[in-house]
């Protein structure tokens, strides 16, 4: 068989009559300790917001790459993540490939603005900037996003940019069928509902 | 003069013909030195998203108060944070006093389905959870309310929340005139413009 998708996602992306993006997240300039946390809040929601694959510069952390596939093994789903040492050359190449790059900054255009075109996009690389982001990163990508132009959290920047590129599908309980995994949330008024633990 | 609105807010809203809900974030249980960044960010967040306080049980953390409140100084408007020993306390009596209680949990119902009840909340008293939130939070709220239905992140959860509470206006240029301050940003598609500095 040339081409195969399985049957329940087919029938699930017919009746939310979307074409899901391909969309990587690339996190510049991780520092141990202090971006423990930060940096895997940052791949947890790339991939709770749809995003299948993850990079990441700075210093390599096995703790960081095993702490985000053990979620994949218990929630479903798979989300690579891989050290990157060159994240330049990683753009270069991923955009002669076709992706388009949309880089967070609040220096950048507001969401609003840009959103059409993300949404458009069939591969969406997602650049979070760390403490310091070189002037080549601003020119490299093909749109600098403002999600607000007040200081707050490239987490926070990060869900509402995937939130618009998707408008709005990952908040759908529809969506979390794509994950499958060992454990499953029931939605509840009051209280945990936990199937298949 | 009984009753006056700063004429610039003023026509502001009714420009964006939006009415602004008071909004207030509690943040359960922070750890020092586990929470520190993550809390930041929440309240950040929160007050980039139109919240116009912050609430915090667990420990107390001068640190965190005033870096939430330099960034105030510096970027415009209040944004009062407060640490609260008894969160039911603080939980009950904004209850008595018409605040209608959100809970973030990815056990609650899904975002979108609760959306509009806060969307049309005057006054919004968000909860975002620590590593373990009593049952007595889940029956206390009036909306246990789930961001997706895998594991993510508080900061991502509360953006969305509010992004829908707000109905996108957090995102609009207009939206940053509420703030004031000494640095304002001019969005622009490559580099950085930065006015008043």
């Amino acid at each position: 068989m040339p081409y195969y998708i399985p049957q329940s996602r087919f029938i699930s992306l017919i009746e939310r009559k979307v074409c899901m993006a391909e969309i990587a997240v690339l996190r510049l300039g991780h520092r141990l300790p202090r971006d423990e946390r930060i940096t895997t809040h940052v791949f947890l929601t790339a991939r709770a917001f749809g995003a299948s694959r993850g990079f990441y510069s700075g210093q390599t952390d096995s703790s960081l790459e095993k702490s985000i596939s053990s979620i994949s093994e218990n929630w479903g789903g798979k989300f690579p993540v891989a050290h990157e040492p060159s994240p330049m050359k990683l753009i270069r190449k991923m955009k002669k490939e076709g992706w388009k790059v949309a880089h967070l900054t609040m220096y950048g255009l507001p969401l609003p603005e840009v959103q059409p075109q993300l949404a458009s996009a069939k591969k969406l690389l997602v650049i979070v900037g760390g403490e310091k982001v070189p002037p080549e990163i601003y020119e490299a990508a093909g749109f600098n996003v403002a999600v607000g132009s007040q200081p707050h959290s490239e987490v926070a920047a990060l869900a509402l940019l995937l939130d618009r590129a998707l408008q709005g599908k990952e908040l759908e309980r529809a969506f979390d069928s794509n994950f499958g995994g060992k454990v499953k949330l029931e939605p509840s008024a009051k209280g945990k509902k936990i199937r298949g633990r």
